[in-house]
């Protein structure tokens, strides 16, 4: 039997709707729900995500029976349902009977109940009763002809430093070490005398009197984030056996520092995110651009956007409101790269509990709310085209490598800058890709690129020898490779290669030695050759590598800060965005890639969804877009000539 | 029996004095503290506030011998004696026998002792401890001739997370609730499945993975501030039962955030106050005003400035001290405002302890010292006019509407912006009031108004409907009423109300729909007519009423910022400081309200205190006040005829 | 036996060398370490610093065949080892057997195993372990040929406040107090009811409500001191008893919090310290002589460099590494001042651990690196030139006071101003000498003064009578003092001396009453006559002092800033850099202290170590210095005559 998938679940339509928290409310107020959720063209639902206490409010017990008149009603206006197993967030008497369920931080202070994620992935107890409640939602929902998908759990995203974690932490190191030999020569425990003579002695990282082990460090993390993948696939599993044709997914935190994405997304069906940039950040169109990006190449096809917020969150400083037309905009800007789905956290705005402030589709204001007004229309135009846009998936030209392992070493203490943050690094490379208006995908380093014409490693601190030869192959095989600084410094155990950077790497982009790193200082600049330098600069003795621009001025003056050997580049420094765009522009053009679209107005995108040009207005002001040709415009269903006009946030979607 | 009150303290005087901690010194020391206290004009001192360890240096050990003299002493000298119950301080032997009177914070740390008020509030142990040594004191003093008052405790402030307070709550909340269901009810408890099932399932708000239940924060803050008031009431009760004519009081914090002050009031005999503003704060004045605006409301009648500071306190981070004559000067304005008795934290500086860096009425340089010549001066001027000034009560016309319950539940996570403190949109209120020169009351917004011609409210997020039905009823009954933003936003339960705002307000308003909040970022503005707003703003579509301003440019422009709707007024953002004023002016006077006095000097106060008019030169400039007609000054004892001159920091009392 | 010392280990030579691990690396790399260490002319390494899980792997077992390998070799080759008791860094097995071994913080935090440092200083199984492996280490290597150092420990700074630590701490106190009485009289603990009834309820100032008793926080830091150097004396006596005629250090932090100094430096043979300034900061020459001078006054003659940093550190935010000839600089900087040993931490730089992008003299570029080769010519240069320089010792004219136990006392919470850090007031007293280019010692208050014609006080809060005594006798015996403010404000026990300041200094400087303190807010400034003062201002009430300068403007205005009674000087403000080294510079001329050298370039400093004459330019600029007469250059073994080149960072060592 083969997969089923997001394909299942749209046939053919862009999805619509949000998170459904019934239980929060009366009954009563379900019939004006399912009446509004009609007028907005709501198609789909997520039901339980938070539900655990109302199925289970005590110790075995289960209550379904408000969840099978949800559903029912859901099914009789045709609007089908994503349920979630409910574990994310156990009912309080799972905390109080078995304490152990409750994680601790790394100064050994427990996380009570009384929020949200409560729960340490290590727990016997917890996972006894996840399994118990999600095998008998599965049992009993799992060929609900409302059912469409499965949500397993909700943001992963927990850590746990307890005695109950040390020992799942220990087992995860087992496997991975075999001996403590092993385990000693990997984390270098030679280093300040932490040799370990027994596997009893191996803890989480805790509280230490001056800087941790930097691979115990690393090692926490990646068993955190399989530590939660058992969790994710033990229920995933369950429910599978319930329901083997229905999907399952798990929503992704955007950019999400927990969680092994690249190995995650490969046990899901359908691989959703959520994604709420900030209103009022000027660069916030590119961050959802990046997540999205991110997020397509994880799922290699289309995609869920599970959760954004249709007006303000609430956990900002300062929350502000979309501005009109700004909840349009960035939904086609998600399904412009791929999503088939658009949806909300959440459907009815909460009037308690602690996301009380985070807008909903129905917001407080109600149903002549702006907010509710505008998702209406929303709905109304995604039902619409929906039909013409779904289930194409258009991979781009560009692979943006990504890593969780190398960001999760390349941010411990005691680094040689903490101003170097490796997501902040992807952000600035992006950004520049985007403002050249190329399309990008992501990969991971130890992927098959040779379908991509150019390769850009913004940052890669930590690089295995196999993701090295595949880098080298991938020049020698006709590839373009440009990379920024601090990439294949270290190896998978986060020891420093010799040299203080890899030698294939040296050789590949012809630097016959690092002598030193030179970060910069908040707001220093290297100057160099037509550009300023920020962030970090290198004093680095070419070999047979050319210098394609070099620092001047100051104690690099003269040394390359752009290095270039055939077709492989190498970055010192980051440049000023302008720089990097245009960089990246040419280095782009030498390999064959264009921009999608040339003579874009600033403030406008575009995007290629296979035969579909998306054309997103970022500004306030209408401009004038050349498009060369005729096409027809799907939203306003009339043919254009050369030219289109945008609104302030307007939207095209044009066919040829 | 009639209760007791200051006056039966004061008998016609100021009263003048401080803390005395006679147990930090040798007893030699004790005759010159008589001595130059007589020569102070001190009346009345506060003993044993911090004294339990000498009184019971062992559990269940008597040690009054010395309080016995020092009583004698004072009563010899004619020195009336406020006397302390010792509980905020427990000695350490308490906490070593009980470790159980120890609070924990939220993250589980037991506060040790080592420093003060290391008890936990719903410790039995610590409960019964307590209780008998204020009885035996009661016992021993209360009918002492030089017993003036009883004072309880010290600055209740304290919380506890820990386990006995677990029960403590759960008992708190049964009574209010009465029942689980109520209880998830009013907590909504649907929200992130918390659900209770048995009441041993309910704690205090612990440190949680993600944002707490904000109905549950705030019910630990209702809570806390009741089990401290049980503490009070039950040594209030021991006291009474001995000595039933001696006044009984607790000192507030300065406008503080743990106790409901309008109900601990209610159990006081005597509300008194602990106020030092920054000499440095140009605004320090006005804070100071609005202590005392705020505490003489909580009187209704003279107060008590149990604590100020004769020169610089110790707590910030820098102490500057009182120029010459600020002393005086906030002395006299708290005297203006009704206080009849100006006292200090303490009389003589401590050379020893943690804040042997705080100022004293007789400080490290002695008698010889600044400080406390112009103590000495002061005291023998309020003792000169105290007989004319004291036992007057003058109510203000205006009323500005606080309530800690709004204020509890106003400043949790989550909430539209954090830039948005209940406290500071209070001052900036009350400031605008004071710059112009409008006396103000605090008043409850359950109270009845209808005795003021103008009710302001600066901010009550939560408001009950009985609160609301009385606000509603307060305008219709003649009352003009303004309020700032986020004003009826939740119910008793912090529930939001439905339409985002209480649908009473908004018709009170005259506001069809409030579609969006826009919280302003730190230092930006929204253009309105006439003035900037800061702080916050709003998308609202206005019904009947009538915009009086408009914001101007963005995403608000042409939609109302400041709606009217006959005598009630909805200010949608926060007035830069001169404008707000010059809207309160204009809206006070349309009510009927003026300024205490017209054409005064940019940085003179005047304040009426029945037929007294106290003017208050904030500035370090002599300047010349013009008051119609001829009045007596009872400081300088000469007639002034239509103009007065005050020195830098000047002050006059004029008599009719 | 006389005590050995630096000099049976120079042996006439500048040592040159570091900390180096070979248990870190595979045995093939020892001979290449030892190769080039041969070519860098290293002379002394440092093993076995964190070696005690590589020495005892397991409880009891004893792996020493690695190091006599190591020591065999290094002997071999010529090198000496300093030899390290590795008891800073217990293996995991003695955490795990001997939970009651790890440090508890302030708030009950336990310090985990998994970085270093890890050791509570009162465990008595850590005593008993530490001991165990010293003795042995001892026994085997005591009488090694390759021997030259006892090295204890490493860094010692920790704190503990756990339980077994609160005994040691009351052990303590009974040997200082002998009764409670007596604790309770010095610890003030009338105030705030803090008095102890049993030496039992006496416990390390742990997490309170409010602020923890001065006192007992000051003499908690006194105890971690001692209780320190018990741990250091305990393991020096053993290696002691095994190699009598090898000298034992321990390496001090630069103006390290943690130690009294003074004391440690009488228990050890040979003082060593660490160094790296920033290579960035504009005044880190100026750190780094300050810290040189007080390493040479705590030596009482040359004194080893034990780690600096070869080029980067990473232990800052941001890690610069050091500019071509800055090592060089700062090298001889440290030799000008008595240095007789140039050492780094490390040898080689680590490729794995917590400090792996900390530089090494052989750092991750290798051999070609610049670093290692500037290394290289640098052990060079100190083999041929070491002979000349090394033993002499040149104690300077003016000596700073500077005192472990007052910078405790002036550095707790509720202080006059949190803006007065006591280390900083002494950084910019030492750079207005340093700028002024008067060679300076440090001294301790209680020390014999009398060979100094100039004492400078930057700030001693607290001073015993004894110290006050000194200093009056001093002044009286015909020397000059300068005294900055906040000097003799409390006695031993950190009680405020009455008056506020210590009647003695205040006759000694003229001073009628000190009648308030003024701190100055961040960025405010005190005009005075000449000058701004910075941080502090006081009310000065002059008794026969005379003004030399007084405040102008503001509520000071002609009251004395600067006042000078004969040869003793007050400053009761921080002048601004430029006006405090003008004030020190003429009252040195007034003392008969001169410039070490007239007429030098910004950026040249000049030391004297007995007739030698080093010129360091701090400069990237070349500069001529005017040296009058004809002179040998050590380094360049040419003859210079009244006139001396010196390059970007050059260094001249002139002998007659």
């Amino acid at each position: 039997m083969s997969t089923p998938g997001l394909g299942d679940v749209t046939r053919g339509r862009v999805l619509f709707g949000g998170d459904y928290n019934p239980e929060q409310w009366p009954e009563e107020t379900w019939q004006e729900d399912v009446r509004l959720m009609k007028e907005a063209s709501v198609t789909s639902v997520t039901l339980g995500v938070f539900a655990w206490a109302k199925l289970e409010p005590r110790p075995g017990a289960r209550e379904f029976g408000w969840l099978d008149r949800v559903m029912a009603l859901l099914h009789a206006h045709g609007i089908g349902v994503v349920l979630a197993t409910p574990t994310s967030s156990p009912p309080p008497w799972l905390g109080r009977l078995h304490p152990d369920t409750l994680p601790r931080d790394r100064d050994g202070r427990t996380e009570w109940w009384g929020g949200r994620q409560h729960f340490s992935h290590s727990s016997a107890a917890y996972r006894r009763h996840a399994a118990a409640i999600t095998e008998d939602l599965a049992a009993r929902y799992g060929d609900h002809p409302a059912l469409t998908m499965w949500h397993v759990n909700n943001e992963y995203c927990t850590y746990d430093w307890g005695d109950e974690a040390a020992g799942a932490f220990r087992r995860w190191l087992r496997d991975r070490y075999g001996t403590l030999d092993a385990l000693n020569a990997a984390w270098g425990t030679a280093f300040w005398s932490q040799g370990y003579g027994d596997w009893a002695e191996v803890l989480p990282p805790r509280r230490a009197h001056y800087l941790n082990n930097p691979a115990q460090v690393l090692d926490f993390r990646r068993c955190t984030s399989d530590l939660l993948l058992e969790c994710y696939v033990a229920e995933r599993d369950i429910v599978r056996r319930y329901s083997p044709g229905v999907p399952v997914t798990t929503n992704f935190m955007p950019l999400g520092a927990g969680q092994d994405a690249w190995r995650w997304a490969r046990e899901e069906d359908v691989v959703s995110v959520g994604l709420s940039p900030d209103p009022r950040d000027p660069l916030g169109a590119q961050y959802g651009a990046l997540v999205q990006d991110l997020t397509r190449s994880q799922a290699r096809g289309p995609w869920m956007l599970m959760e954004q917020a249709a007006g303000a969150v609430n956990w900002r400083g300062v929350n502000h409101p979309k501005p009109r037309g700004l909840n349009r905009l960035w939904s086609f800007q998600a399904v412009a790269r791929g999503a088939d789905a658009v949806c909300y956290f959440q459907w009815r705005q909460s009037r308690q509990g602690a996301e009380k402030f985070h807008s909903g589709m129905l917001g407080h204001a109600g149903e002549q709310g702006r907010t509710y007004r505008e998702v209406r229309e929303l709905g109304a135009e995604l039902a619409r085209v929906g039909g013409e846009i779904s289930g194409r998936h258009a991979p781009a030209e560009v692979a943006v490598l990504h890593d969780w392992h190398a960001w999760w070493a390349g941010t411990q203490d005691g680094r040689p800058s903490r101003e170097v943050d490796p997501a902040e690094v992807v952000r600035a490379w992006h950004r520049a890709l985007w403002e050249a208006r190329i399309g990008t995908d992501f990969a991971h380093p130890g992927y098959d690129l040779s379908a991509y014409p150019l390769v850009v490693v913004p940052q890669l601190y930590l690089l295995t020898d196999a993701a090295i030869d595949n880098l080298v192959g991938y020049v020698r095989g006709g590839g373009t490779l440009v990379s920024g600084f601090l990439t294949g410094i270290a190896d998978r155990d986060d020891r420093i290669r010799p040299g203080g950077m890899d030698a294939r790497l040296r050789e590949l982009f012809g630097i016959r030695t690092l002598h030193e790193w030179w970060p910069l200082d908040p707001g220093e600049h290297a100057e160099c050759d037509g550009f300023r330098g920020t962030l970090w600069s290198e004093e680095i003795e070419a070999g047979d590598g050319v210098a394609h621009a070099r620092y001047r001025g100051g104690e690099l003056d003269g040394l390359p800060a752009v290095l270039r050997r055939g077709r492989a580049w190498y970055v010192s420094t980051l440049p000023a965005p302008d720089a990097l765009r245009d960089l990246l522009t040419d280095v782009a053009a030498g390999a064959g890639v264009r921009p999608v679209l040339d003579g874009l107005p600033a403030r406008v995108e575009a995007v290629r969804r296979q035969d579909l040009l998306f054309l997103l207005n970022h500004g306030r002001d209408p401009v004038t877009v050349a498009v060369p040709g005729t096409h027809r415009d799907l939203l306003t269903r009339r043919r254009v000539t050369d030219a289109v006009e945008l609104d302030r946030y307007g939207v095209a979607v044009l066919a040829p």
